[in-house]
């Protein structure tokens, strides 16, 4: 696929077939549904081990019970995200990371922790962003 | 703010004061800002360097003008992005990364590398997953 061979101008290796910079590229979806607004969450909240949707519904805490079950989906058919249904009554669904999904939390929650322990200057900017710009 | 405290069910660490996990914390927003649908690629775009807007569009292939500049806008008020705004003629705006946007920036590469590296992974994960649902 032509749009996802990196360019120097991308600043991407070039040891990658893949290119999230490129707008064809699959790799961009997948980045998406890492980090977006409720992914990165799932996969941190996932990261603690096996655990079953409404316990997950409670970690990722405001998710509503459709966007939770959008995001694992989408986790699951981009192979992070293992789901077992057992045939008990009630029935019980339990999901846990795969393998790849444990290698890319890992890679999420030192960014997660950088951003929550940096948070102070986080607002601090915003005061002062806000102060220049109501001037 | 009681939404921020973490708990020993989230899995955070009990040192940070802000819990992504928790609704109200505001460390959720950037967290968006940083990671949601054109953040990531931003301030991937911007870890190389300083680059003006029109740059900046060609880099994160496929982003609006409108879009880049909200993302510009949400990643300069939590002190992630410098905008430099020349009073030439025509005007000249560069972006750069903050001390604490390159430090960010450091910690979403590798995630951003490592996806691209396994997306053969996650392609045969979509056939399987795809499969197995249409049967």
């Amino acid at each position: 696929m032509d749009t996802a061979v990196p360019t120097a101008e991308s600043g991407q290796s070039p040891d990658f077939p893949y290119n999230v910079f490129a707008r064809g590229c699959p790799s961009r979806g997948t980045l998406e549904h890492v980090t977006g607004r409720w992914g990165a969450l799932t996969l941190g909240a996932l990261h603690c081990g096996t655990i079953r949707f409404n316990e997950l519904r409670r970690r990722v805490d405001g998710v509503s019970e459709k966007m939770l079950s959008q995001t694992l989906h989408a986790l699951e058919r981009d192979g992070l995200v293992d789901r077992d249904a057992r045939p008990t009554n009630p029935p019980r669904v339990d999901y846990s990371l795969t393998p790849l999904g444990r290698e890319i939390a890992e890679r999420l929650l030192p960014l997660i922790h950088f951003l929550e322990g940096r948070m102070d200057d986080v607002l601090e900017a915003r005061e002062r962003y806000d102060a220049a710009h109501e001037a």
